[in-house]
């Protein structure tokens, strides 16, 4: 059985931090409140992880994105991340934030660029596409995101990430 | 039915140019003859379409998969690119050339990126990852690249590109 759900951005509306992250309860709350808007989508996806997610970033300073990571953190989940090194200290990069809070990550330094955008979630979804997980991406550039429930494919990305971990450490 | 092939990069092979475009006779030769290739296999699948393709990509410099556009483009096949303006035009840009040659082509000068690195074939395959269509991305850089085959996929893809094409004349 297997599930294919794309993602189209920009999505220029500003999705409600409340309405994401716990209720939001402001009647007049002028922000967007839409669980199919795809930031929201991305959000939800990562909030249904029960054990682990492996995340493969060129760079990460999406808020929303990195609060759903620490939520999971909390909860006990396994988080872990390989990154590009140099834009891992980027201005505005939540690196040092979810490392802080238990995730392990490496990050590579080859000349050539780390420009997945990828994460698996408990070894059976797969999100991938154009977007790197920044803000500027999600409300300002043209971008698609696949969520791919599908043992094979995230099988494959699985195999490929542990070997990733293994090139880059040992390097 | 559906299908989907997950490609990963860096291939720091060079594919042989003969074997892929035509044929490889030399019995020395020693580029890479393997269809397995993750660029054979982005070649031979734009290779296989029969009646389009539409491209919607952040920029394009690669040889092999500009080939692979030009001789569909003699054989008739209607392909269509968005592209993004600030790229359009930068060193080794086969932009020029796929134009010339047929191609019809639209570029988006918003400030924010046509980040995209998607293909649409025959509306039934989608070509779509973090790998931007270059030479670069495919020999150098951690990519990934899935090719799903799903209508529904591909449905909602036409979709988008019809919007955005829409979209993009109209401003
Ligand atoms: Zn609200
Ligand atoms: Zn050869």
């Amino acid at each position: 059985s297997f599930e294919i759900e794309t993602l189209f951005f920009p999505d220029k509306r500003i999705i409600c931090w409340n309405f994401l992250f716990s209720k939001c309860r402001d009647e007049s709350c002028g922000y967007c409140h839409d669980c199919e808007a795809p930031l929201a989508r991305l959000v939800k996806t990562l909030q249904n992880a029960k054990r682990s997610i492996d995340l493969a970033l060129f760079e990460i300073t999406s808020e929303e994105l990195t609060q759903a990571l620490l939520d999971k953190l909390k909860e006990g989940v396994r988080v872990r991340l390989i990154i590009d090194s140099e834009y891992m200290m980027t201005t505005g990069s939540k690196l040092g934030k979810i490392s802080s809070a238990g995730c392990e990550f490496i990050h590579d330094h080859t000349h050539g660029l780390f420009h997945h955008k990828f994460a698996i979630v408990d070894s059976q979804l797969v999100i991938s596409g154009s977007m790197n997980w920044t803000r500027q991406a999600a409300i300002g550039n043209y971008e698609n995101v696949l969520l791919v429930k599908d043992k094979n494919t995230a099988l494959d990305f699985e195999k490929e990430y542990a070997k990733m971990w293994e090139e880059i450490t040992d390097r």
